[in-house]
């Protein structure tokens, strides 16, 4: 009984999605799904992109958490409108939480719209939320073996940022084997490596960026 | 809808652990469910364990992964017996996995049995396994705000082992904000502080496990 009240779940949330995709192109804005283990640094990489961003576009930030609002508070602190999904337990978004969003959000005077996931490096990878582009973060203290222990989030993803490459003289992570295995899982992913406390490689990220927005 | 599936399926669950609890008992083993995020550690906190205490117990691990064994095979690698679950894109082991790979466990000639799940700081504080205990990981780079953030695992966990203190010269993370917002969810938790590179505090840890043993 389990399997078909889950594609159930699934068949509903791309419906819900593909409406959310329409509004976002209709109102030329560019919407990234932000994913990565607990703690890997999505909201620290929002808090440079905004202070890197913030003049050059109009930036909003819906938060997906399981019950704090901590994360909002440090996206308002760096700058940009945020609206907080709490999830309530429930592991990941899906697409009806984001439509209960959306009213927080002036789409027409919005450039760019990240979407911040619950941490989680499973789940988050099933649901579309109407994104144009799934971005994933992975820390290099996670391990070099992430790929293939979680191939979903890689192959899914169309951006993979290595974070914390300021902490690889001091961790067992060799970043070639990274390479190698995410390439083979998804081989039109662009990576990234960056360190959000050193800002090492973030111009990359920024630069991608600022070729997306369309307005 | 959703509601009642998911509390049918908790139910079955916490059944078939009931069953499992019972069975351990029977045989007075010592069953210890760890959880954390991916890359926190378990792993390497089983190899630590196995090579300290296996000339003075007979240690098993059912091994539960999306779809890898290579965790299994470095704890075949460790000297321990090893059963791997391939929960195939589920983010959580439940009692029914649990139940399918128990026939590959000696029960009686075994005396502490890890059960090492997926790693997900959500969904695996849910389900009941029929555990002794619940031990959980969290490492020092995930930051000091995850206890508020995702508060169900810190809540149900026996104890648990911050890893990676040997990285605290170079994240920002403080202990003392770990340890009280933790003892605020869960007064009765066990918190030890280790590196299992470094091997500092594990001493700790080993003397807990030979406290706990049964036979």
């Amino acid at each position: 009984m389990k399997i078909p009240v889950v594609r159930n779940i699934l068949e509903v949330n791309d419906r819900i999605a593909n409406e959310h995709r329409e509004l976002f192109q209709k109102n030329n804005l560019l919407v990234l799904n932000l994913m990565s283990s607990p703690g890997a640094g999505k909201t620290s990489l929002l808090e440079n992109t905004i202070g890197h961003l913030k003049e050059k576009m109009r930036i909003g930030v819906i938060e997906g958490d399981i019950q704090t609002s901590v994360d909002a508070e440090r996206i308002l602190g760096a700058g940009a409108a945020a609206v907080q999904i709490n999830t309530d337990g429930a592991c990941h978004l899906d697409a009806n939480m984001i439509k209960a969003a959306l009213p927080g959000i002036n789409m027409e005077e919005t450039d760019l719209l990240f979407i911040e996931n619950v941490g989680n490096l499973v789940c988050p990878a099933e649901f579309d939320l109407g994104e144009d582009y799934k971005v994933m973060i992975l820390s290099v203290t996670e391990g070099d073996d992430k790929p293939e222990k979680y191939p979903l989030m890689f192959h899914e993803a169309s951006v993979l940022l290595v974070n914390k490459i300021d902490l690889l003289p001091y961790v067992s992570c060799d970043m070639s084997r990274i390479r190698e295995a995410v390439l083979k899982i998804n081989p039109h992913i662009k990576i990234f490596e960056i360190s959000c406390q050193t800002k090492e490689g973030l111009d990359n990220w920024f630069q991608w960026i600022s070729g997306c927005v369309k307005k």
